[in-house]
Order: C-alpha cells, then sequence, then structure tokens
C-alpha cells in the first residue's frame, strides 16, 4: 500500500507575476506536472498510456488559495489519488511553503480516453491502478459541475501555435490564462482566488475563435468559453476574496 | 579563473509543441534561465543587483538551431560571460544534448539599468565581474543591429497580466511568442529556426496596443513590433531552414 508523494519546486523568475508573486497558472502548471510525474512513476503515466494509444484528460479542477507563494519560495507538491470509478478518477493536492504550512489545496478529475476514438476508457483496466487510491479526506471540495452564465458573447481569443500542447489541442492552463487576461488589473493585484472552478467540456484547435461569456454575482465570476459553433468548451468559476 | 558552468534541464510536456518538440520559446526561456542562475552563483544575480536598485536588461539575443530537443530529452547548458565594456556585457551559451552534441548554440548582449531612472550603469562598478570573464571563441556571430523593415502595421497585440514580468513590463520571451503565433502554422511545423536574432529596444506595459510589420526575403524574415507612439519596441529576424 502506497502513500501520498511530495514533489519540491521552487518558483522561478518566470512564473511570477508582477508583485513577484506566482500567477495561478504557474500554480496549476505545477498541480499538472506534479500529476503527470506521480502517474509516470506509478506506472500509468501518459508515455504508458500511449503505448496503448490512450492518455489522460483532465475534466474538472478546484483550487484554494490561501497565500500565493512569491519568486525564489520553495513549495512542497503533496498528491494522491482517490475514488476511482468506471469512467473517472480524482486526483488530490496539497501545497506547503517551505516551512509545512499548507498555502493551497486542489482537487482534480481525469478521465482515460482513446486516442483514435476519443472515447472514455474504462478506468478498471489499469493494471495496480485500484491499489493507488488512497483514502485520506479530500483537501478541497469536490469541483462542481457549472452551469452557462446568462451574459453575451464577446471576442475573447483565436487558438495560436504557443497554446497547443503535445495532443495538438489548446493547452489547458491556457483557457484560465485568457479568461484571467480579460480581468481588471487592479483585480489581480489586490484580490486573491479564494476558489476557482473549472470544467473542461470540448478541446479546441488551431484557428478557432472563441468567445467568453462571464456574470458576477457578488465576490464570484462565472465565465463560459465558446467555440465558434457556440458551443461551451469550458467553464471557469472565481469565488474572489 | 573560473571556466565554463553547465546546467542540464529536461524538456517537460508542458514545454512542447504539437510535434513533441521544444518550442524557441522554451528553448529561449532556458537560456535566459541559465543567465539568471549562473550571474546568482557568481555573486551578481538580479537579487543582488536590486539591493542597489539595479538589474540586468537583456538587449540583443542570437541563436542558432540545429535540432530542437523533443519532449523528455536532457539538455545541457553551458554558459559563460565575455566581452564586459562600460555599458554591455556579453553571456554565450552552448545547448548540447544528452549525449553531448551540440545541438544549439546561442549570444546574448545585457546591459545593467537603474530602476529608479532608467539608465545604464558602468559594468566596471560590479565587483568580480572583470574577472568572470572568459576568453572561449563565440557560439554564434554577434546579434546584429537590425533595420526596420519597410511594410504596413498589423495590429498584433494587446499587453495583457500574463505578459507582465517582475519589472512590470511584458517578459522578452513574449515578444518572440507573440510574433511565432502570426506564422503559418505548416511553416511552424515544418522548418526550422536556423537563425533567430532580437533587438530589444524599449519596455511595454499592460494596456499597450501593439503592431507588427514585417518583411520576408528568401528564407528571411524581418519583424519589427511597434507601439502606440509609433516606436519600435523590438525587431527580430528570423532564418529559416
Amino acid at each position: 500500500m502506497d502513500t501520498k508523494r511530495t514533489y519540491i519546486y521552487r518558483i522561478e523568475p518566470r512564473e511570477v507575476d508582477c508583485l513577484r508573486r506566482a500567477t495561478l497558472m504557474t500554480l496549476v502548471d505545477l498541480l499538472l506536472h506534479t500529476a503527470g510525474e506521480d502517474a509516470d512513476r506509478n506506472g500509468f503515466g501518459v508515455r504508458t498510456l500511449n503505448l496503448r494509444n490512450a492518455s489522460w484528460v483532465l475534466t474538472r479542477l478546484a483550487v484554494e488559495i490561501d497565500r500565493m507563494p512569491a519568486e525564489y519560495d520553495n513549495v512542497q507538491v503533496t498528491t494522491w489519488v482517490s475514488n476511482v470509478s468506471r469512467a473517472m478518477t480524482t486526483r488530490n493536492f496539497d501545497i506547503l511553503d517551505a516551512r509545512g504550512e499548507r498555502i493551497a489545496g486542489a482537487v482534480t478529475n481525469w478521465a482515460m480516453i482513446d486516442l483514435d476514438t476519443r472515447r472514455l476508457l474504462d478506468l478498471h483496466q489499469l493494471p495496480a491502478y485500484d491499489s493507488m487510491t488512497q483514502d485520506f479526506p479530500l483537501p478541497v471540495a469536490l469541483p462542481a459541475r457549472l452551469s452557462s452564465p446568462d451574459a453575451p458573447d464577446t471576442f475573447l481569443h483565436t487558438v495560436v501555435y504557443s497554446d497547443l500542447d503535445f495532443n495538438g489541442h489548446a493547452n489547458s492552463v491556457k483557457y484560465l490564462q485568457w479568461v484571467i487576461d480579460t480581468l481588471p488589473l487592479e483585480w489581480l493585484l489586490k484580490r486573491r482566488f479564494a476558489r476557482t472552478e473549472i470544467n473542461f467540456l470540448q478541446e479546441t484547435r488551431h484557428g478557432d475563435r472563441l468567445t467568453l461569456r462571464s456574470a458576477q454575482t457578488g465576490d464570484t465570476l462565472l465565465c463560459e468559453i465558446r467555440n465558434p459553433n457556440g458551443e461551451a468548451v469550458c467553464r471557469i468559476a472565481f469565488r474572489m476574496a
């Protein structure tokens, strides 16, 4: 029986904003990198899955931040897997500072797909996967199914080369970046992303012209990115502190 | 007397394009990260300079690529400093694959500025800097002073939050990314950036609406990014193979 594993990172100068604190994109990048490393180490990483023409797809994410790490800070990311069903697994994260104090937590949901048909594969096919799951309490509440905001569409972004990841689709973190870049700079510098939830609904490709609709209710901002067919590709809810 | 120093990196999944090769942005990011690390280690890093209200500014860069490293490849970046004048120093790079074969080389020019006045400082003020310079041959030809292309302006990009670095200006690598993202995808996937030269001329700030003019001559593409005042902020020359 395995337990939690911890990965250590340093927040590099290229990963901070003009307040010299890690951006939300940096933090999510570290979580996704940790997920990849830990899956690799457990024998079910993307490279292994690719050998049987399968891959992981991130479907939902929730991250709660108490304090953003600063430039040159070391952070410890502790991760473990829980709740494997046929179609979905949960990977959890505690993010600690160098002194071991918890500064953030996150929960992610993943599906395994066939790379040709893009259909879901049964996670119980993965040898040894069941034995990896841990019974620790969730670090934050599960990411919810987000609704569509009632708001007009405005142009957001056309998908370009630097957005594409190794699958040829826009990288998950880019959705977050495009939306955050529409927020007022003063907001970004004076407030904190207390809880962020993301639903990844569809992939986008080079040249896709995306639109955004967003609605604010109190401290919560609900956003939806739509593709040229008017389909939602990603929904994000920010609760600001 | 010091010699060259070598830093080792792995090309991570988030750093590759849809062909699973490092992007040019990734490679330049590694060079700038190496410059920062090596300067830190030698006692003249940004953190030390900040204590006397000074900082490094990248003014020119030339990078020649024979072969792009692939996802999960280890690369060795060897660096050394040469040619210190009052206003400008040169930092050089050899990039080798895991077997020690050279796959790329680069030369960068840096100035030291006062953070309040933004004026150049005398590099000979840096204790121990002169003793760090090495007399090895340059890995590639020095970056030239690029001219302005004769072409119409088209809208390029408005500077957003995620473009800003710790100085509050757009990160150097972003200039490269914005221009590369305007190139045809087929070009990017089928050709190679044999030599890229960049002149960084001015800083840009959040909300700056930038335009691009570019002219192609044979295998060379000359580009200029201009600010809302019509001033050139960056020129880039790509020679494609």
